[in-house]
């Protein structure tokens, strides 16, 4: 019998809890109508729609109103940021190099083509921006023409952002704020009517519901054009059919995620603290990316000093049961090194590896996978 | 015991067959690795992924590296016409007014910002346009910047166009062919590879699969620009993680709907004839809107010369059990009433209503839905 592999890669992507896939099936069999039709059928599919966008607003604390599915998160920033500069008259857009791919596209597709000016902070050795430089930049570039656009978790490093000061601090020049929240829904509390934030994205498939659905808040009174134009779903926002058995479940997971939060938060620290001590016990001269503090609870990046060449470590991994990434999923498959990478350690030898964890991963699960790891990188230090 | 609701408006969209409900479950439940990531569990998502593209590629004999998974039809439609206008040079779009508003709509959207101009062809009684204005129309703007854009099936009427024959005329002036293929696929038989087509479109949820999954055929070296920017999913032709579930579905139930195209079109017809001949017996003064030839196996869209308003009928009929439409649902619920209608039919007074039928539908749900038409009709003729 072959031994049950370890899935660390939770930031790529996360399997479908049990109950998820039972509610899928359930509401797969249930609901067929289009919601915009206007029989009992179509009516049946449009209060699920709202019934489940409620419940996601409900635990985002912000209206029903503000929050449009989508199918992606990348759909979800492309969104923002095209239709913030289309619709929004924005000019100039203050981010950092080590965004998800789909946000730093977006600002080349507009800066290639004239449409928005892109200005990048510098991060330190941790991801991280500073203050100081974003007020100078917002100094010079005051008003609602500027959006101040920062991911809140680093989907790499686990790097976070202190979107509330960030927040405050745009809005006190007078720009509007995007906070790529992907990595953090389901993971954090958000109070969405609290928070400095205009703009907020979250993706089902990062916390435990299907691939395909995703949703973008947008604060009351941001009108943006829509990239898909057609019929008037989603309040004119975004035209299509829309994906009731994929926003069911992302509604019902995400419930699940803050109902649970504090003891799958528990879990997540232990995992990761116990991963992290004896992984530096059993391997000598690692270094970590992540942060020391303001990490995310499910990632760390480790830094492996012997190692040169793409994804010959994690190669070696995945051969003998361990499933871990070299960075962001989306760049993997191109076979690209990390540009969050790149951008903090330029020039550093080593390769960097990102695990990320699941509250439902075990302590056998962790030890197993430093074996692993020790056993593939023996005689290497 | 309440009476079994008839469902007759499929044109707005399909329940999941119950084998591909099985099957979406069975999958939900065995792939959630990011089919970006290079480990084993990525891997077996992007075979599953690419097994899928083979097989809808296979049934619509095309090169799988022409299809491109999306979100819906109208994503599908929005990426060719406007990458159409950014990457190929188009600026000039010849269509009709009847047309579904996701084509429409991105017309506005192109022509209103001065990107292309949009040529609208007249329609007949039927939604025909005639063959010899569009030669006129392509002798005055030939060449590859010139876009024909004309859906294969009218989703209202069921009127089809001959994509061939116009293929060829748009090709001899040089000029691109786009068709709005959504309402064909899987009703009929496409060659793509043999067809002068250069774009087409399909939507699983119109062919017994799940909302939130759909495909656009590029043929091959057009290459166009995304709507959304980001990783290097479909070949860097959209960015965000794979909907896996939803394009599972999608192949499994096109391969169905081919399968066993024979039997269901025999089904259809049978239904669709027994409807209409036992319809216009029973109820006198009666018009149709669909064309009496090169006419959709699974429409007929009634004229009803006396009723006035809007959706007054569909409530009667919804009340008593039977789901029909006035038109397309992304419409409907706008409560505005059917441009394809009043395009075809100016000022003609009454109401139309869609039938749309699955090859499922029985001979009992037929007489029965003509029994409420004729109750809620009563003294009205």
């Amino acid at each position: 019998m072959s031994k049950k592999r370890i899935y660390f890669d939770h930031a790529a992507t996360t399997p479908l809890l049990p109950e998820v896939k039972d509610h899928l099936c359930e509401v797969a069999g249930k609901y067929y109508g289009n919601p915009s039709s206007t029989h009992a059928e179509g009516r049946a599919s449009r209060s699920f729609i709202e019934e489940s966008r409620k419940t996601v607003s409900r635990y985002l604390s912000c209206n029903p109103s503000e929050l449009f599915f989508t199918s992606s998160g990348s759909e979800s920033n492309n969104l923002i940021l095209k239709s913030c500069v289309r619709s929004l008259g924005v000019t100039d857009i203050i981010s950092t190099p080590i965004e998800h791919a789909c946000n730093l596209r977006s600002y080349d597709w507009l800066s290639e083509r004239g449409l928005a000016r892109i200005h990048y902070l510098e991060v330190d050795r941790f991801g991280r921006f500073d203050e100081e430089q974003l007020d100078t930049l917002l100094r010079r570039y005051p008003g609602p023409t500027t959006l101040v656009s920062l991911m809140h978790v680093n989907n790499e490093l686990g790097t976070i952002t202190d979107i509330e000061s960030t927040g405050l601090l745009a809005h006190s020049h007078g720009a509007l704020f995007h906070s790529d929240t992907v990595q953090g829904i389901g993971f954090s509390r958000y109070a969405l009517r609290d928070l400095p934030l205009d703009f907020a994205t979250g993706s089902a498939h990062k916390f435990y519901a299907p691939k395909g659905s995703a949703f973008v808040y947008i604060r009351s009174g941001n009108l943006l054009d829509p990239i898909v134009h057609g019929g008037s779903q989603e309040r004119n926002m975004r035209a299509g059919t829309e994906n009731i058995y994929g926003i069911g479940a992302l509604s019902f997971a995400l419930s699940r995620c803050y109902d649970e939060l504090d003891s799958r938060l528990a879990s997540l620290a232990q995992i990761r603290e116990r991963f992290i001590s004896n992984l530096m016990e059993q391997v000598p001269g690692l270094e970590l990316n992540s942060p020391p503090e303001n990490t995310s609870p499910k990632i760390v990046n480790v830094h492996f000093p012997w190692f040169e060449g793409i994804d010959l470590m994690n190669v070696l991994f995945d051969v003998e049961g361990l499933s871990v990434s070299a960075g962001s999923a989306c760049s993997s498959g191109a076979e690209k090194g990390s540009h969050v990478i790149s951008t903090i350690r330029p020039n550093h030898p080593g390769k960097a590896v990102r695990f990320s964890f699941a509250h439902f991963n075990t302590t056998q699960e962790v030890d197993q996978a430093i074996e692993i790891i020790s056993k593939c990188l023996k005689g290497k230090w």
